[in-house]
């Protein structure tokens, strides 16, 4: 053979191939199929519909009915071995629970622009639903602020709630059932997950910019204002203050807010202690988010058949159930109760709540809601979250509610697609004296192997929106390193390993980039190997008829084996000429 | 040391590892810090504006300026070199070029209710700047049916052309204008890579939705129909042509047209085959995307004020130009110059084109923009991208052209987003006799080791929208572990690796989810190791605490040292008992 290494390798290589070729080699090729996309569809279909299996084995019929009912009823579990101890801790934190839930009932009730019944309506109701249904033990059901302000800033756009308060209650029944009717079929559907759409970071800034949106919005009934402005925006609000403060404001008023705000304030500072603590073991909880939902749904829906609106877990009433030693959903039913009660006797004093005092009320809400240390940690982890963070407090300030809900989902959103834009394409080394080989960058101990260039393809994802980048980089690095060595034919590239174990899957973008690499190399007189593809990857790779271009040879396990193989083929060919 | 191995081995553990542990492992933690957002953003910048150097070291000031010059006028490098014998293959491809532009230009014009004159003017204005500008010797530039459609469809919502054609055309001419100007700045920004938002199957969907839709639309000039609808979906295509049966139809005209489609799709198919073989060689070029963009916005801008509407690389022109042998732009700059005689000479008999021969000049071009073998392939490789190629077509079809375009990227997006929501969570195994550890499922053989549990997280960008996932996965899986084994302590789980060798970015919500895997790792009494995660996984988790909170002792570089330490660590831990 007389023909030079560089231009005819590759018969000589195949030959010298199949001898030498590691066992472990044939195994990527052999793999079974993964599932395919109607078979994960259907196993993620069934397992929404399956009731989970408490125990192994086949149950008897009524067994499984009355598992099937524990599993929608959870009180019919935990109610079995409830005791009298349990109760007496359970009517203990009710109790406390009542104490705190009716101001912030009426209080937030307000916030939403209804009557004060209503806030404590939806104390009443939700949770005794959730008390049969849910699967939390300290979680406390009721009306938190950012959904009242939410309901209201919305709701506000299409009815005034001054002009004409029955069809602006009845639009904030028919939300509440709405969000109820959605919080089930998410339940039923498994899709609790939706949920995550919203990362931490940017809940943390919304809440701050809620909190301080809500608090402006205080200044009205803090400083006994008659005129203000609707709109939840900075500006907008300031606005309407300064233009207020030519009114005549009411210092008696301010003078009642300040001091009760200031009394909520020192009480529950205090309290914060206590709260702090159990709060990292409330965090360690076990729940079942889907059935959660399914139970915060139900207690919406009947909720709102009885003039209740949107209810949730509120935080700050949660942390004091569970400090107050709640044992069972029972401190709600008992809490519950308790609003009832106050809600029969005291129903006709409700009107006569000074503003100011149900201004400081929701003041009171507000410090717990503006989380500045986890604003900067976030800032020191991960600017990107910060940015979605910071996104959603300013869309909040400055714009509407929604607005900053749209902008942080937006932000986070886009993290994702430049992730996948941009992935790392990285050149990977040798560590002296071992088989690992890792990127040069991260370990600057790892050497480069002469003649053979190894090349990690990082995304998950190889797919159309960054097959072009990784095709370009890969293509401009190989061309680099040959102009480089142009006239030392010892040191040219003779192959480029791929590393594609971090390649899950991939698209006819990313197979088409594959094999316009592969074209190039080839026009290079480089050989092209590939090593460790992911399942689905290396599945497409086959039907695409990719496999079979690159060559059955080529495709390894791992990339040690790959560049030995790229090694001893060179040198066998350099050997033969 | 009397502990049980279980609740105290950690300490035990710990002095144990210190001298055990691989040197390997120690770079993992001291490997340098990634390039920051500042400095990437920097980089990217940086490069944006550097023009491109053509060799190594420093040169002159003048020389600098005519590599400049070079840079943005690629005529000035191949116009050096060019020889006679290149102008006359020029000319050949150029008269060839002219006698398939002309009719095409009229026929697109047409398609975008514009005088045919307009049409010419875009065979003239525009190559000419591409000529001196653009990078690629093959790419024919003018007019093309899809862009035609789109550009009608669009502006007649605005202004009826028929009745307002002035307003229509200003219209018109606006819009090319910041065609170009969007072109040139995303050329000199190099956002270039925003072309690749629209995805090959996309495309495909698109062209052959676009091509039905122009097909239909021509039945009016075909059939000589004089009443039809503006709209551009199937259905009020398909109604105006019945309602227009009932009207009446010239067969004069169809005959006319029908036989010239004839003629037209028979000299075609003989040309399809050169044109099919030349097309491999077209796709194997070296093109700066960019500068292409950049070339290509300048012709635009200076299109627009000359009376030229958008043109662009019209594909079946290319394809003419370089299976006529073209050796240089300078083809397009004699199709130019033919085509402007031929408006200086003919200019008063284009009006009397006839409409069915235009419409079977525009209807011949559109089964090449029909791709049913392309779908077909994308069906058998990508259920995904199937259903991508097929939405952007039913959009077209059913809806316009901006709604197929809409559903196209939504879809495409939508893909992406699943990914990332849905990673692969694969448990590891051992390959027998090796250090290689890869999925059970992938690779069956593959065998578990006992007591340590080996979980690979197969994304690059664990974060917000899938850290719940991942982390559900894994606590569920470890706990079933620890059920199935109840009461056979030897069999229990002792530790759990998770290799995230795949993971290569983490944000705020992933690093909770990790902290939270290991918290109930803790409360079960299994030890937690992470093996090899990526550059700026590592950096986040040094940073927010989570690697203190593992252990620095728990990170390791490879699955493989990680399983061993975990087993040793047992094994030691078992001994002192």
């Amino acid at each position: 053979m007389e023909a030079s290494a560089a231009v005819d390798s590759s018969a000589t290589v195949s030959a010298f191939e199949v001898s030498k070729r590691p066992d472990t080699a044939k195994l990527v090729l052999n793999s079974p199929s993964p599932p395919s996309l109607r078979e994960e569809l259907g196993a993620v279909v069934g397992k929404a519909f399956r009731p989970r299996a408490s125990g192994g084995g086949r149950a008897p019929r009524c067994a499984w009915v009355l598992t099937a009912l524990q599993c929608v009823f959870p009180v019919l579990q935990w109610g079995r071995s409830y005791t009298l101890k349990s109760f007496r801790s359970d009517v203990m934190a009710g109790l406390t629970l009542a104490s705190l839930g009716i101001p912030q009932s009426i209080g937030y009730a307000n916030l939403a622009k209804l009557d004060p019944q209503y806030g404590l309506y939806t104390s009443v109701v939700p949770p005794l639903i959730y008390a049969v249904m849910g699967t939390s033990r300290e979680i406390a059901i009721g009306p938190v602020a950012v959904v009242s302000l939410l309901l209201s800033s919305m709701i506000q756009n299409i009815v005034d709630p001054a002009a004409d308060p029955a069809t602006y209650r009845s639009i904030v029944f028919t939300v509440t059932f709405l969000a109820g009717v959605f919080q089930v079929s998410f339940g039923l559907f498994r899709l609790g997950f939706l949920v995550d759409f919203l990362s931490h970071a940017a809940i943390v800034g919304f809440m701050a910019g809620a909190a301080i949106v809500i608090g402006l919005q205080q200044l009205k009934g803090l400083l006994g204002l008659s005129h203000f402005t609707n709109s939840t925006d900075i500006v907008s609000v300031i606005k309407a203050v300064c233009s207020a403060l030519h009114d005549p404001w009411h210092p008696g008023n301010f003078f009642i807010g300040c001091s009760f705000l200031i009394f909520i304030l020192a009480t529950r500072f205090i309290e914060a202690i206590a709260v702090g603590r159990s709060f990292a073991s409330i965090r360690g909880y076990k729940l079942d988010g889907n059935k959660e939902m399914l139970a915060m749904g139900f207690s919406n829906v009947a909720g709102s058949l009885s003039s209740c609106y949107v209810a949730t877990g509120s935080f700050s009433r949660t942390a004091v159930n569970f400090s107050a030693g709640a044992r069972s959903t029972m401190s709600n039913i008992i809490m519950s109760i308790t609003v009832f009660i106050t809600l029969e006797l005291f129903m006709k004093f409700l009107y006569y709540t000074p503003m100011a005092v149900l201004a400081s009320i929701i003041l009171s809400a507000l410090p717990g809601l503006i989380d500045i240390k986890e604003a900067c940690n976030i800032w020191k982890v991960d600017k990107m979250d910060f940015l979605t963070c910071l996104g959603a407090f300013v869309g909040v300030l400055f714009g509407s509610v929604e607005i900053g809900l749209a902008v942080a989902i937006a932000i986070s959103f886009a993290k994702i697609i430049i992730q996948s834009l941009r992935p790392q394409v990285e050149i990977l080394g040798r560590l002296q004296g071992t088989n690992i080989f890792c990127s040069i960058r991260q370990y600057p101990v790892a050497c480069r192997t002469p003649t053979v260039l190894t090349i990690r393809i990082d995304t998950s994802f190889m797919c159309f929106i960054n097959a072009t980048f990784i095709k370009e980089r890969i293509v401009n690095w190989v061309r680099e390193e040959v102009e480089a060595s142009d006239g030392k034919a010892k040191e040219r590239i003779q192959a480029v390993v791929l590393d594609m174990s971090s390649v899950v899957n991939i698209d006819t973008s990313g197979l088409t980039a594959l094999e316009e690499i592969h074209k190039e190399l080839v026009s290079l007189g480089i050989q092209m190997a590939i090593a460790g593809p992911g399942w689905n990857a290396i599945q497409k790779m086959k039907v695409s008829g990719v496999v079979d271009r690159v060559g059955e040879d080529w495709i390894f396990l791992t990339v040690g084996e790959a560049v030995e193989a790229c090694l001893s083929a060179h040198k066998g060919a350099a050997l033969e000429c």
